[in-house]
């Protein structure tokens, strides 16, 4: 078995935005030299998310996250959080910070209208997702 | 190391529905050979999921469905994309395209109570899912 | 490849509640001898969670719990599980039953604000999380 990790960098520029990362990972399991086996995409950070959805209509996307934002508003009675981003952390643990996907032929095996997005919650901000392939 | 992979189908009947796959999961596992290890189950969609939860009261499940129903109309004002299933897209991203079970002795090593569960949100549809045991 | 499993037990005191459990599953990384691959936390419960969110200040932990409560209140109209938990089982499914995290040197790949939480949505009870590693 062969592990190949690397890192990718997000740049935001909203405060919440969901970024297709697709093409990004793909590069790292095509480089990997991996065939088999699968793929974890890892956010490193509490206000930001990973999650795969629709890459063909970006009204999906707008949705979602105007959903996610009338569910989740910045401020609630009761925050004691200083920080202001209570929102972003509760969405980050129901999105989740992490997806697998499985590796075919040093391809990711997505359905196809599926896409990898980083999901940011409280930008803009740089950010950091560690992609580990794993495989034969 | 051993990989194996293999596609199961899906065939559900309402727009949203949670359909028990445990034993199909399980025949996956029994048949790979692999007895130590761990199994992916991914849906290809992105207007379904997959979660692990109770398996014994057919009331859970209508409970969970019921409330993300409240939860996520299929209305919302503001919503752009055009086919009417935003409700379903933003459920598929909070419950997860993904679960991943551990196997040990050849066999799913789940709780009591715990059965894995192909969730539909966007039926009646013909679904694939993606199972892949990986281990020795 | 290796892979070493091993049961982790957690004691809860409160109907919500979330306990890190990250220095607990650091010693089960350090004491595997795997030095690179991936760790999985599952949780082997129906009506509890696990979630990588922030270990710092604890007012994240008060302000996500009680996100939770207010959007899943334990009674809702139309409930039939006569448990009187179905709010448990749904935080469950969104909240997601287990996490992955990469292993790198023997050591869990966390970002500086990421602490691993087992989440109790139906306490207080005692429970059950099982972590694998896998890797070389």
């Amino acid at each position: 078995m062969n592990i190949v990790t690397e890192t990718i960098s997000v740049k935001t520029s909203k405060r919440n935005q969901m970024i297709d990362i697709t093409s990004q990972v793909a590069d790292v399991v095509r480089s990997s030299g991996i065939a088999n086996g699968d793929c974890i995409i890892f956010c490193n950070h509490t206000t930001g998310g990973i999650t795969i959805n629709e890459n063909a209509d970006p009204a999906v996307v707008h949705d979602m996250l105007m959903t996610l934002e009338e569910l989740f508003p910045q401020d609630r009675r009761g925050y004691r959080h200083s920080e202001g981003n209570s929102d972003s952390h509760i969405k980050s643990t129901l999105v989740g910070c992490s997806e697998q996907v499985l590796v075919e032929h040093s391809k990711l095996v997505l359905g196809t209208w599926q896409g990898i997005y980083f999901c940011e919650f409280d930008g803009p901000r740089s950010r950091k997702v560690t992609v580990q392939i794993k495989g034969l």
